[in-house]
């Protein structure tokens, strides 16, 4: 066993697989999408009966480099928590994350070139779903050969992935880890969501999504977009702690405009960061697919919560949950986690639940390494075993 | 007695009053301006021994236009609040209040005319603190003859004015009610200022505050801006009941880009309504005067809370605090009330606290009626009849 070094995974190619070439792939919204591109890293190596494989879904800004270093040395989103003697141990798991439809890291999305125009997408892209995105995910896996994921694993966003497998491609899931997320996307979330777009929206460079080639980008509005997105992900205890009312490189107020305290900083700082490595459009897609999610009703619905959570789950009896929460999260509050944890109970799931004290807000499930590193690791350790994976 | 009728007060003018005409007034920040120009309303009469004056201070957005009916015919913002049998009874006590220095309703600010330049100051208009807000407001005060205020109140900004009174002018002010408000600005209420400014400065119409005259105003930005604002004003509890998962004018999701969650159209709606009576620089001088305010530190310092809240109020022991705060207000939580009321009861002032139960967030204050009727009615007749006021 290698030992559990940062780097240990080295550096990991991204593979490319394309569908749809023939048979168009039809969106939730009744779109279709001809062909569809998927970027995907793995990690380990699937064992022979093909039953080790664990699927890592993305939040909204992620990409599918999950863990290792990419070509530039950049450790992937969740390094802390896949790789050699890690939670997902890729000594014994085949890891797969996956970049999802409508986002800027190689899958198909608004930056991709519309092979009826040979010009990008831009909002001609179809509008993706959470349903979409998984949809598309279960084609890869089809492509890899898995019948079924030994283990699904995801925060945010990510979690919304995590159950709508659960729920809508039961038969290929065995364990399910939602992390810090909902079944059903709260006002307040749509809000945020619309809020970042507004911003988008608002900055002349946008040109109505086809910014493309014109040199000029909505990096102000995305900017803006993405500051708003910080605040969320983190928490008024967390802020405290972490800027609590210093000043950036000052002793006294300015009495001026200059950003003067550090959390101005900070925020700035990443709003501009931000705008180096995503794509506008690209944020309104991600963002419009958060808002639809809710699966106490029918797709595409007007979300008045018809049927009930307990019932999207019903045919979930044999998978294993692993929900968890954090107290200080208000963007995905835990009453939110609670109220699936229930719905799961009662489509008679098998369902562990944890409300992580924690004061990182939103953020915690990437930032709590430790006490994620123990509960992951022994869930799936557990769950390996259990289900004679060696 | 006259009937508590929404339009008892009828139409009231507001009052313009202008001093600092050959003495400049000092700014906090050592900046000077002259003249200095408040405008203000007042409601009820002053009696003959001047004992009965209640300054009432607005938030963020608000203006002198308290009560009443201006001649549009609008009802004030604390119509509910200020009149005859209201919880401040015009037919006891002598309201005023005035619009705040930075605002853009008539007191000077960004929108005024620079007398050196005779164009509107724009960003050469000084940075206000809450500090410059209420010596001005002591100005307006000696003005009128009142040597001592039988009351302040105010929510939000409006409170914070309010505490700085009670701390730096204490001998001036019998009792003092902050609603919903802290003595130190949060970083998650800096963070929330600041993103609202970087949506003003990402609009390419806001030409570095000089956009005045050129027809192009920076209302995309002020717009994004306000609706942050909104969004913080509420709660998650409270857009669960006002908006929940509800579709505008649609029954099925559109899979566009046009808004169609109802709380999305809230904030579209409320966005751009503000455009149309607010001004984008003041709103950055008046976002700025929040994030400076910390009673805990000195005056310009770096906000490390050198000194103690309790020390800020040193020379208030005998003025009469009724701290109010609302659960769900995740804006100014409960907490920073709670802290004040320690600092107020360790410098031993006579104070008493109430944390409302309510689900309608930092909004609270304005829209729990019966209860801050109650609650504002019987202090301010308790203080009436203690005072000997009649």
């Amino acid at each position: 066993m290698k030992s559990a070094t940062p780097n240990a995974l080295g550096i990991v190619q991204p593979q490319i697989f394309t569908f749809a070439h023939d048979q168009p792939f039809v969106m939730e919204g009744g779109a279709t999408l001809s062909p569809v591109t998927l970027v995907y890293e793995t990690y380990g190596q699937l064992n022979a009966d093909r039953s080790n494989a664990v699927l890592i879904c993305h939040a909204l800004s992620g990409s599918a480099h999950a863990a290792g270093l990419d070509i530039a040395g950049h450790a992937g989103w969740w390094d802390d928590c896949v790789g050699p003697g890690k939670a997902f141990d890729t000594d014994r798991f085949f890891v797969i994350c996956s970049n999802v439809l409508g986002s800027c890291y190689g899958s198909s999305g608004p930056t991709s070139i519309n092979p009826a125009t040979g010009q990008p997408y831009g909002l001609h892209f179809p509008v993706v779903t959470i349903g979409d995105m998984v949809a598309a995910q279960v084609k890869l896996i089809d492509h890899l050969g898995i019948d079924q994921l030994l283990a699904l694993a995801g925060g945010s966003m990510g979690g919304m992935q995590v159950l709508e497998w659960a729920a809508r491609h039961s038969a290929r899931v065995r364990a399910a880890i939602p992390l810090a997320t909902t079944a059903r996307s709260s006002p307040m979330l749509i809000a945020f969501s619309e809020v970042g777009r507004q911003a988008i929206y608002a900055d002349p460079n946008w040109q109505d999504g086809d910014y493309y080639g014109t040199g000029r980008r909505p990096d102000a509005g995305l900017a803006v977009a993405r500051m708003i997105g910080h605040i969320t992900y983190l928490s008024d205890q967390s802020m405290h702690s972490k800027f609590g009312r210093r000043l950036q490189s000052r002793e006294r107020f300015g009495y001026d405009f200059v950003t003067e305290f550090e959390v101005e900083s900070y925020l700035k700082y990443n709003g501009l960061r931000f705008t180096q490595r995503f794509d506008a459009n690209s944020y309104l897609y991600v963002t419009k697919a958060l808002d639809y999610f809710d699966l106490s009703s029918p797709a595409g619905s007007n979300g008045n919560g018809a049927n009930s959570l307990a019932a999207a789950f019903a045919h979930a009896q044999h998978i294993r949950f692993l929900v968890v929460s954090f107290t200080s999260d208000w963007l995905y509050p835990s009453y939110h986690s609670k109220e699936l944890v229930s719905a799961l109970t009662a489509a008679g799931a098998d369902v562990t639940y944890l409300d992580i004290e924690s004061s990182w807000g939103h953020d915690a499930f990437l930032l709590e390494v430790d006490t994620m590193t123990r509960l992951l690791g022994s869930f799936m350790d557990r769950l390996a075993r259990e289900e004679g994976v060696i």
